[in-house]
């Protein structure tokens, strides 16, 4: 019986993974879960999956729940998170809480020798140096992303050697607004950025993918889980999101990974790696139904999600930090209507020009950075 | 230094071996290799190989390669091929004679523990069963397929365990006459016929892959050698021959093998494996050329050559056999202008309804029913 921790249960990652355990009880057990605000949709899944451990975002719930479930252990906010990271009994810590607040409990998750279920795109992007390091030093602990595309780099290179991999080759939908001008672009409502043509997630995601600050956010974590150039990491639209991604190798072999978009995939591939599992869960791709794969290239002119990252991470040290801290405060000024969409970008340029990077190799560091970005963008823009 | 033995070394396969071997003189030597007729290409070959054992057709030629190369071993015929199969210095033995006479130098090389690049689909079509229990019996040998199809169903499972395979989707371009009807093919020429989209190839093959039996071929080929039930093999036309062929495990989650329409990568793989080399000869799939990827059913009304392989292979024993012989014969007749390009299938099913199916386990068996096809096809079409 694997026994797994899910940080951020309440969310569209968490509750796809509960969906996974539930067809599989025989084989999984829910430790522990952990909402944030979410507290009816957690106490459902308390009910139904009876973990051990409870957190929730803050200490008024934390003592209602306490209440409630008395033999349970209830944990809190950022310590709570932690602690969570690290409990002892998990055999698998899934880390799926957006954001920069995730990092702290895989880095506890890690220093337990876990697996961890990587679903924290943040984790790797801005503490990607620090987690690497970290991982040496616990050799016993791994990563499997949890990530569609980074889920598909990871199975398409696992039949040959990592030195045998010569380019990643990360697909992208394109995101909502694909083949819009920045003209269209200039007075988008929240409303509009919403609609995501393949997958159904979060709201913060579903903005990063329309500015393909998500994808992003994903060639730099490619290049710290997989230690990949940058210049050998490619981004290719692909509208359909059927080829979750693909790796080329150095004999020109491209090895893809295809399959209905539905996150129970890699959220399970994650559990039973390095095995596969048939599971009622798990939708087969329709090959009769399927028609057409179509490709294209980021037009980078209108989404500068892609190529602010590739400066960021280039640049390296805090650098990819700021560029994400400065963009999730974006999302979230934009989600208030504070700002336009095209000021997204605006805002992790300006974030990063103002930014002089340090080395990335711990968290205080890191912290700090996170800190001083999201109050640059907030004195910067945020002000009613 | 890996030495290898190419048999059919003036064939399709055969030059792109030798090409991928040029460009790795440091790593591989050519030992031996066999052509048939085409007597002055064979010679090119070994004045720039330097090749010490040689094979050709017949004993004329044989003798006049004798007095060239007085110090190297000339063979020739079906027994020099066999010897050729089981030259105990070679490493690799490419198999890549069209048509039934490679199984023998096949079963050579097994027996001797080598490795098989298998690029002579017939062997595991027609004596599958038999080659399956000589690997049992010679563990140390291994077959590593160089057809384009199974190499990429290999690539794609090299990272998850046999068990976890559930679906082989092999790719078809569709042939030179895809969307056509059965009216439009009832007088089309040798020409028309032999005029492929995507591949350059021997005469043979690109006639069976306009009537799909070579598609037919490989749906038994896979199940030979991979094991998978018929019921889980597939056959999925997709025109641009990018995605060389799929895996689906039980999971749901597809694994695909994708590149430029080229046989010098499967060759190479199949020299290399379980490693993967850059090479000068093998050529990038260009991305930003990559538009779209479509998929579409076998119109089995008109291409019978899939079904009709279907049959033959759940009926299994001796059937393949036929389907295949009365096949080889059936495209002769065709190429020599003695029947029409429909009548390749009515060939084939006239033959397999005419067969009474006996265990396939011995050469013998198979040998006997190859002629015996053979001769009913050329005594029922084949008389001037």
């Amino acid at each position: 019986m694997k026994k797994i921790t899910i940080l951020g249960s309440t969310g569209s990652i968490g509750t796809n993974a509960l969906k996974v355990i539930d067809a599989k009880r025989e084989e999984f057990q829910v430790l522990g879960i952990s909402g944030y605000s979410n507290f009816e949709l957690l106490k459902e899944q308390i009910e139904k999956f009876n973990p051990k451990y409870i957190c929730i975002g803050n200490e008024d719930k934390a003592e209602i729940l306490k209440r409630m479930y008395p033999e349970k252990v209830i944990y809190f906010g950022d310590d709570g998170l932690k602690s969570m990271g690290a409990l002892d009994e998990a055999d698998i810590v899934l880390t799926a809480i957006s954001g920069a607040v995730g990092i702290e409990a895989t880095v506890e998750a890690i220093k337990k020798q876990k697996r961890v279920a990587l679903a924290n795109k943040e984790t790797m992007v801005a503490a990607g140096e620090y987690i690497n390091n970290l991982l040496k030093e616990y050799p016993k602990a791994e990563i499997i992303p949890v990530d569609s595309e980074h889920s598909a780099l990871f199975q398409s290179m696992q039949g040959s050697g990592s030195k045998e991999v010569k380019t990643l080759i990360i697909t992208a939908s394109g995101g909502t607004f694909r083949g819009k001008t920045l003209d269209e672009l200039k007075d988008v409502t929240v409303e509009q950025a919403l609609k995501h043509p393949n997958w159904a997630m979060g709201k913060k995601i579903t903005i990063d993918s329309s500015t393909l600050v998500n994808k992003g956010l994903e060639v730099i974590e490619a290049h710290m889980l997989f230690g990949v150039d940058y210049e050998n990491i490619e981004v290719l639209v692909h509208p359909q999101s059927i080829i979750h991604s693909m790796v080329e190798f150095v004999d020109s072999s491209i090895i893809a990974q295809i399959g209905v978009p539905d996150m129970k995939l890699p959220i399970q591939y994650a559990f039973t790696y390095p095995n596969r599992e048939a599971s009622s869960e798990l939708e087969r791709l329709d090959l009769k139904r399927l028609k057409e794969l179509t490709f294209d290239q980021v037009d980078s002119t209108v989404f500068k999600g892609v190529e602010l990252a590739f400066y960021a991470g280039k640049v390296g040290k805090t650098m990819p930090c700021v560029f994400n801290s400065a963009n999730e405060v974006a999302v979230e000024l934009f989600l208030k209507g504070k700002i336009k969409f095209l000021q997204i970008y605006e805002i992790i340029e300006k974030a990063m020009k103002q930014h002089e990077p340090k080395e990335a190799d711990n968290l205080e560091i890191i912290k700090k950075v996170d800190n001083e970005t999201r109050k640059w963008v907030y004195d910067s823009y945020g002000r009613d």
